[in-house]
């Protein structure tokens, strides 16, 4: 009777995940057709061009998706990035708080992450180690060089910008750290020309809410620094705030999508409550399954143990983690003319495979009897 | 035996509801005692008005709601909301289609609507009927009213604009309707301060679907008008391209939102297979339920069958609908100072009772024992 009752609960258990994941199947195979019409034009060099008219279709994904991430912009301290007030009055930007209480702001905070459209949203004390010493060089943008301006820490009410430094306040000591989860459908299509689009509309969606999010906090009085891909290091900042763990290809893996999101960050001086980092078993799966390692067509992702030695500039040593050859990838996408990443699309954790681990833990765990048919 | 398959077939649905909505439910629970919080600060004028501190929060959350519709904005043919190529370059937006089959741009636009963040996507063929004759007069933004001119159509290749009119081509013979699902959990505050925020978020997210859109057109070699609350009548645009049926509170209703989206529509020469008009029999509900007219705070909303007659200038005769007194209802939200929302969060379908209704019918119709019980 016990064994048959966990096999319901097995049996339940997969009819429910069956259940819930049935909308997405029906968008997965609705997008999959549209999918494969356009992908016949993929422009990867591995892979034939197809008609013009299709690798024009996927461009055109592309530059929709691209249109407003281009317009609210990626350099620090720049127009809508600008580490001051964009739209909210100096009012109310510039009047003491009224709120000031730790619980209900950072309960306020995760509600507006969530309203502005993030899918994850921690908070962590701002570790200053992953702030960069300069600006970042754009290198697609080369007037907007700015002699790399250092960025620096000082006493100070406001941030300020002068002709040698951008300065961020003393105060500013918490980090709130938002997930835009993406598209897998189009994800699948890796290395193809829509992986511009897929990138694309999460920089999109994170310009959104990083902009949202600096304005809320703006707005009840206190300082927000928007950090789009500039500032801070996003993924120890990310691990901090408890969104997810590192993994072999170098970037965050969060329970919920795997590594296949945006991760975007705003400073503050508001006073916030701290998430705590999560270990869901990343360190150890990794570890064995090497698959974007073996995959990666450009062979940048280490298939070796974690060590402390970077491999180029694009690292740096001192910290235990698997070190990959990210000036290799870069000039993969170069010469492919896309975003690859094929290390994203055939990451188990990006795939759903996460749900059929717990699948399989509970099976294994509760019911010895199978053990010979499961575990061979 | 059969009873009992059918109680079991019952158990199983509502069991699938719930377990599909759980995370819904932990969603809602989590940003209900954030609300809580917040609403004590409404401003409605029936409703004291909390601390400065929590009217300054809910403010704040409008703010950074409204930051990114402020920049991508609403006036006709003005910077973003632009009737030409925005960031696409003229070798693209000018150059001659290349991709023209029917299908396949309709597969591809649907695609690419949803990856811009449309919920919902529907085409139809343009009626001019629902087009404006003149631009709106913006009455928030009295520099901007450009002395009303005309919108008219013309023998033209792209859109244009003169002292007195703007003009588009001929060759514009279709309509892409998209439609935003706006957060139900805030709605539910309604007519609190918060309404504000749960509306502009709406606007942020039709103004990035509905640029990234006509870009991903413009593209693609074809022309691309936006319409973001301007140049035409949305509801109708809508009910024409299925989304949804016209209901008692004057806004469109949709089988998976209800009344609480926002809808965004795109005029274009792209070929484009039709959507077909859907009666998921909202008229017939909406006859009896009266339940949006019963607790209008302004009384706006008639009691009455449908008709012929406009009740002032904000609607209009010999169209057969539920004729509501429009400027008494926004006369109300000046004097609340919120955007109330009461109709569209005791709509029956806005609270999700779709799902109820199927559970009820199905077991109606299976379990005739259950009769004396149910229909007492």
């Amino acid at each position: 009777m016990k064994q048959y009752l966990n096999v319901m609960i097995v049996m339940n258990m997969l009819l429910i995940h069956l259940l819930t994941n049935i909308r997405c199947l029906f968008t997965f195979l609705y997008l999959n057709s549209s999918i494969k019409t356009l992908t016949a034009g993929k422009t990867h060099k591995d892979i034939d061009v197809g008609s013009v008219a299709l690798a024009r279709s996927c461009q055109a994904l592309h530059h929709g998706a691209t249109a407003v991430e281009s317009i609210l912009g990626f350099t620090e301290n720049k127009e809508y990035q600008s580490w001051n007030a964009v739209k909210v009055s100096k009012t109310w930007y510039k009047r003491k708080p009224d709120e000031t209480d730790i619980d209900i702001l950072t309960s306020q905070t995760k509600l507006a992450a969530r309203l502005y459209g993030a899918d994850l949203v921690g908070m962590a004390e701002l570790d200053r180690n992953f702030v960069y010493s300069h600006v970042a060089k754009n290198r697609f943008r080369p007037k907007e060089d700015r002699n790399r301006k250092a960025i620096n820490f000082k006493d100070i009410e406001y941030p300020e910008e002068n002709d040698t430094e951008l300065i961020i306040p003393n105060s500013v000591n918490n980090v709130i750290v938002m997930g835009i989860g993406n598209a897998r459908e189009i994800l699948q299509t890796a290395p193809s020309a829509m992986t511009h689009a897929h990138s694309s509309i999460g920089y999109t969606r994170q310009s959104v809410a990083v902009l949202s999010m600096c304005e809320f906090i703006r707005s009840q009085g206190y300082v927000a620094i928007p950090c789009s891909n500039t500032t801070v290091l996003q993924v120890p900042m990310a691990i901090a705030a408890g969104l997810g763990q590192a993994g072999r290809l170098g970037t965050l893996i969060t329970p919920e999508f795997g590594p296949n999101l945006k991760v975007v960050s705003v400073l503050t001086n508001m006073p916030l409550r701290h998430d705590k980092p999560i270990d869901f078993g990343v360190t150890e799966f990794c570890e064995t399954c090497k698959k974007c390692a073996r995959e990666c067509p450009s062979k940048s992702i280490t298939e070796g143990p974690r060590t402390f030695t970077a491999r180029n500039t694009c690292s740096q040593d001192g910290v235990l983690k698997w070190q990959n050859d990210y000036m290799k990838c870069l000039e993969y996408w170069g010469e492919g003319g896309t975003n690859c990443s094929v290390c994203l699309s055939v990451c188990p954790y990006t795939k759903g495979a996460a749900w059929i681990h717990d699948v399989i833990g509970v099976t294994i765990d509760k019911m010895r009897f199978l053990d010979p048919v499961l575990l061979g």
